[in-house]
Formats: structure tokens, C-alpha cells, sequence
């Protein structure tokens, strides 16, 4: 039987400051915070306390608002989310809004009436001024995977721009000539910042020309159709920048069936780090720390609900590059 | 602006007959839920007896209990539970074990503390006795994907001795002369029920040998890793048949690295219908209804909260062989 003992012994931190983190009760440092965390998962404990936390509120519920569940990224975020939720007793209430405006709209006018303690909501529609109706009506809100830095909302979003920046500059230095562009919806933040990243890399170069940019809507359908159509009009590109991961898996399939060989002849990085471990050859990507920022939003979320102080309103997380067969 | 009148017309039935489907409040056929649900996805009509229902009951929630939500069939079910869940006023609480029976244990306590309506399980490991203890407690539960034939407990799964059967004949009438088994763990039952199909179908066949079955984990690093030991084995093996997708992506991606052709050399066939476009190239597989799966229980468990009556215990849904591109 593990104990808080082994915990603080792992981690090198007092039994005090381990209890302090697991009751919310008094300052512990990041690094404290991450060498304790990284205790409990490797020593598989169970604190009592996340149990009895669990049990004492009776109607504590967070719930998180997706658009899209059947994206692998977002059951990430929903695991990450309702560890922490879990972890400081607050059940989790999933709403899949299948990018339905009305359906958004619906679910928080619901949420709000069953009295929920908070909502995290990632949406590609939501405007700031509908979060902020909704922050005078004393609703906790965080939004992930968007920034709205001159609004006081809090964010949670990935470094996109840099992002974008390291997976260009990654392709240039393995030698590519021409850097085709599979982009995602332009109402999204996060895949505008990674366009932008793109065109800030290679507008100058002599190669470029709007047309290797394609459209494909965050999708693996979507990434395949994109593909073909870039290669139709482009049979020398050589490089190819995909702005998530299920619209590079598509370009892949659309260049296997090309018979086009990668890396040699095409190199093709994603973004997102999701799981992927189903494609083949496997995907070279940028990473974001999803599971991070699916706690951190949590953790941001209950802090607001605490009516605790929150240093600054927007969150970006580091990005990495992380290279594999595709490139 | 769609009205329920538009519905009704859609799917060729009465206003009644739509009113007493939304608002529960009387019999109706399967064939005209069918039509009216097919209309309503149609027209995209949010009726606000949905708004209306899930205003109302200010607690009203249940839970759904899953092993893995990062394996993309619980995702699938989550949105089909929730869609049913909302339509009838509930919101749904999300609970991810990661397998593990403690962290599990933890969740149905918080949960009944908290006075959750009803709990839908997925479980690899929970006991029949555990489910009746519960039940006893008046927690209404409804079980997915696993089956208690002996005890008076609400189950919900596939066909899935029927399939494995499917999935075999399919690699037997494509000329497959010595047929592979990737096996889920036996400890699963829809797991054992596939297995037991490959062995009713091939045990009596002369090139039948225990060692042309390996353990998977129903993930898809153990079915890479069951697929390179069979192969070592068995060169000139045939046909596989993975016990899910997820493992048939495995296989398929060691496949690739030996360099065997598909379908030509061997004929691969998974199981369950995942959203798998990301695979190349497409896999066969024997498709279960994952979404009605997802949706029945939530009926289900709704009817117990209500006690209405439930005809039978065991419901077992059908499954359909889907031949892609690996067979």
C-alpha cells in the first residue's frame, strides 16, 4: 500500500508540502508541483483525499465543451480534465456541441440552470462578448485552443504562431524547394496562427504562390482532398505543412495512393501530437502538451471558482518538434 | 425556422406520434422513432423540448463509465450517450478508469454520493456481484459491451460470436488457407467471444495450430507486436483476423515494415467499425452500431430512473461485415 510518505519521498519534497497540494491548502512551488505529480504516476497512488473530495460536494460539477469528440484531441482533453477535476472533487459533465452554434448556445443556457460551478468551452464560433454575458451571470469560464488577449478572458492556448514557425523551418532545413500548405478553417485561431506562420516563413521566397495553400477543414477527408488537389497543380512540391494531425494523416493516404514515396520524394509534417500511432510511416508533427493543457485549464477553471487570484489571462504552451518518418 | 410539423411530414407521421417520441410520453414504434430520428437529423431540428427538458430537472444526471477514452470507440459511445442523455433532460458525467479497478471502485462511490441518476458501465474487470450490490442501492445501471446471462443485469453488446464467425468465413470464401488470430485479453468478454468464433470455425482445420494466435491487448502496439511473433512463426500465413481495430492498425503497420503485400499476400480483417480514415489502406472489419449501442443504453437506463418496464435483460445488436480495401 503506497502511502503520502512514499510520495514525498520520491519526489524530495516534505510529506507537508505533498498534503499541501493535494488539499489546495497553501503554496507549492511548480517544481514541487510537477516532481509530486510525476511521484503519484509512477507510484500509481490514490490519495483518500481525491475520494473523499469526490464525495463531499454533492452537486460540485465542472463540464467541458467540445466541438468535436471524435477528434482524438479532444478525448485527450476530457481525460486530463476530469483527472483534475476529480483530484479537487468535482465530477466532469461532457458536452459535444458537434459545431452547432444553436446546440453551444443551448447547452450553456442548460448548464447554467442546472447550476454548474464552471465551464471550460473550446468552440470554433463562440465571440468574446457571448463569454463575457455569460462571466456578468458570475459563470467561471476558460477557453482552450483560443486567445482573445484584448477581452479579460482566461486562455489556454498552444504556442500556434511558433509552432507553425518550427515545422516550415523544419522542412527548409531538410532541404525542401517547395512548401505546399494544407490550412484549416480560418474562423479558428489556433489554425489561422499556423497559416500565418507558413506565409510569415515563405511569402518571400521565389517558389511561393497562393495556390499551394489549400483548404481542408481539419479532417482527415478533408486533408486528402486538399492534398490531391495541391499535387494536380503542383506536382513538384516537395514539402508539405499540414495544419493538424487528422489533415496530414489525409495527405498521407492521398500521396500513398499517388505513389509517391516519403520521405524521399515529398516530406509532410502535421500539428497536434495527437495519437497517431496507426499511420504509417508515422508522422512527423508539432507536439503540444495536451494533457497539460487540458489540466491547466481545469486547475485555472477551479481557481476562478475559489475565487482565488489569477496572475495573467493568457496562457500559451511551448510547442516541440517532434521529427519521425514523414521528414 | 423548422417546426415539429416539418418533422412529423419528413418522416410521415403524425404531430402526435413526434410529441409523444420527445416528450417520452407514450408507445412508439421502432420503425416510426426510426423515421422521425432520421428526419430530425435532416432538418437539423433542435426541438426546445430539449432546451426545455434539460432546464428543468436541476440535478438530473448520469454517468458514463469508460475503460480507455482514448481508445476512439468510447468517444463514439460518449457522443451517442450524451445525444440521448440531453434529448431527455440529463446531463452526462463523464468517468475514465484507465482500467484500473481502484480508480473504478472510487468513481461509483463519488458518483452515488453524489446522487448521479444512473450509471452506464463499461468495464473490463467489474464483477456481476459488484453490479447487483449496487443495484441494491437503487442506482439503475445499464452494462455496455460485456454479458451477464446469469444475473438480472441490463447488458448491452454486439453480436460478437456471430461476427468473429462473419470475420473468419470472409478470410475463408477470399482462398485465405492459414488464418492468423490477434486476440484481445481473455479476462473481456466481448474479447473471449470473437476468439471463441476463430476457434469454432478453424480448430478443425488441418493448418490449425494454437501458436497462430497471439495476445494483442486490444491495442495497436500489441497487435504491431502479436502480428511480427506470429509472422516470425508462420511465414506463410494468409489471413488475420484482429479482435478490434485498433489492433488490426497495428498489425497492418508491421505488415507494412516486412514488406507483405495487402490483400495479395495476406488478407487482414479487424473488428468493431472505429473511425479508421486514417488507415492505409482502408481496413475491412466487422462494424458494430456503435452510436445505437451508445444510445440504447442511455434508453434504457433512463427507463429503469423512470421504472418503466424493460422487456428483457440481454440485448445483443447486430453486425455488419464492411469489406475495405485489406481483404
Amino acid at each position: 500500500m503506497t502511502t503520502i510518505r512514499d510520495v514525498s519521498k520520491l519526489a524530495g519534497v516534505s510529506v507537508a508540502t505533498v498534503s499541501r497540494l493535494f488539499n489546495q491548502s497553501g503554496y507549492v512551488s511548480k517544481e514541487a508541483e510537477a516532481a509530486i505529480q510525476a511521484a503519484v504516476a509512477k507510484l500509481n497512488y490514490k490519495p483518500n483525499s481525491i475520494a473523499r473530495s469526490l464525495a463531499g460536494k454533492k452537486t460540485a460539477a465542472v463540464a467541458l465543451m467540445v466541438p468535436d469528440i471524435l477528434n482524438p484531441f479532444f478525448p485527450e482533453i476530457a481525460r486530463a480534465a476530469e483527472d483534475a477535476a476529480a483530484s479537487q472533487g468535482y465530477t466532469l459533465v461532457l458536452c459535444n456541441t458537434d459545431n452547432n452554434p444553436d446546440k453551444e448556445k443551448m447547452y450553456i443556457e442548460a448548464l447554467i440552470n442546472k447550476q454548474i460551478d464552471g465551464i471550460i468551452v473550446s468552440s470554433y464560433t463562440i465571440s468574446p462578448e457571448q463569454i463575457i454575458t455569460l462571466q456578468k451571470r458570475s459563470i467561471p469560464i476558460v477557453v482552450i485552443d483560443n486567445s482573445f488577449p484584448d477581452h479579460p478572458i482566461v486562455t489556454i492556448t498552444a504556442a500556434n504562431r511558433y509552432g507553425g514557425q518550427l515545422a516550415v523551418q523544419h522542412l527548409l532545413y531538410a532541404g525542401c524547394g517547395k512548401i505546399a500548405h494544407i490550412c484549416g478553417p480560418s474562423h479558428v485561431h489556433s489554425a489561422r496562427e499556423r497559416t500565418l506562420a507558413y506565409e510569415e516563413m515563405c511569402s518571400h521566397l521565389p517558389w511561393f504562390t497562393p495556390s499551394l495553400t489549400a483548404s481542408g477543414h481539419f479532417s482527415v477527408a478533408g486533408g486528402y482532398e486538399a492534398m490531391k488537389h495541391i499535387f494536380r497543380q503542383h506536382p513538384d512540391v516537395d514539402g508539405v505543412f499540414a495544419g493538424n494531425d487528422l489533415m496530414a494523416a489525409g495527405a498521407l493516404k492521398a500521396l500513398h495512393e499517388l505513389g509517391v514515396s516519403i520521405p524521399s520524394q515529398i516530406k509532410l509534417i502535421g500539428f497536434d501530437g495527437i495519437r497517431m500511432d496507426m499511420v504509417y510511416p508515422e508522422l512527423s508533427t508539432v507536439s503540444q502538451q495536451i494533457y497539460t493543457i487540458g489540466r491547466t485549464a481545469m486547475d485555472y477553471l477551479i481557481r476562478q471558482i475559489n475565487n482565488e487570484p489569477i496572475e495573467k489571462r493568457n496562457y500559451e504552451l511551448e510547442v516541440e518538434l517532434l521529427q519521425k518518418a514523414t521528414t
